[in-house]
């Protein structure tokens, strides 16, 4: 068993890549070859450069709203050279006076692989929330 | 890198377990602590036990039914110790005497660890589809 700290790095990085709507540093927390299963708009997102445009686009549609990002019941495993990580994530959007303007629950997984300088990368992502059958709308968090 | 053989077996597992409707070779797949993010009805199945009442409960609504897994576009990251794979699923459903009745597509991530007797086991799977953000819809898969 490795040590989670590089892993809690990682996650560190997002937070703080998402709240200063920092597109490097968000795109430098994935691998080039990245595939991204994301709750919205479509199926797959493939490589950097298509992750890139999606936080582009993202960040800029926030104008001067921020999203603070709130990671709840993390789970980590842990390999050499592999790890995975899972959490329930809340996204706030707040005003630029951090007034609290929308909130959105997501499940996410990360797998992810050290490169040969030793940095973890994330190589995939997957955030979904669960739809109900009979309805075929999401289901909000309890 | 290690060889893809084992994830790739625990793979066909999944196919043959859904195909035979077998509980107890379904949840073998699967670790005592898994995490399942599942695509219906709720956010999380903690432990092999609640996820073996939904398997139970799957099989027995299929009937007389089956459901073959078909796998796209598979991708594993294979550590020492610790996996992940990730891929496209069709669900077919299918009459016993092998008509196809219906067909769901579905995203797939799992994590995997070895036990230390050399088994691959998976501690986490997240299946889902995307949201239309206009509609709140599921997208279909192009």
């Amino acid at each position: 068993m490795t040590s989670r700290e590089p892993i809690e790095a990682v996650l560190d990085g997002y937070r703080t890549a998402v709240s200063a709507k920092d597109v490097d540093a968000f795109v430098a927390l994935y691998d080039e070859d990245v595939r991204v299963f994301d709750m919205w708009g479509r199926w797959s997102y493939d490589g950097a450069d298509e992750w890139r445009q999606m936080a582009t686009e993202w960040f800029r549609s926030l104008g001067s709203d921020q999203v603070a990002v709130e990671l709840h019941d993390v789970d980590t495993v842990i390999g050499d050279g592999v790890a995975a990580a899972h959490a329930l994530v809340t996204f706030r959007g707040l005003s630029a006076d951090g007034e609290e303007l929308r909130a959105i629950d997501n499940r996410l997984t990360w797998a992810l692989r050290q490169t040969r300088e030793g940095a973890w990368k994330i190589v995939h992502e997957h955030t979904s929330v669960p739809i109900d059958i009979e309805t075929s709308r999401p289901i909000p968090r309890e």
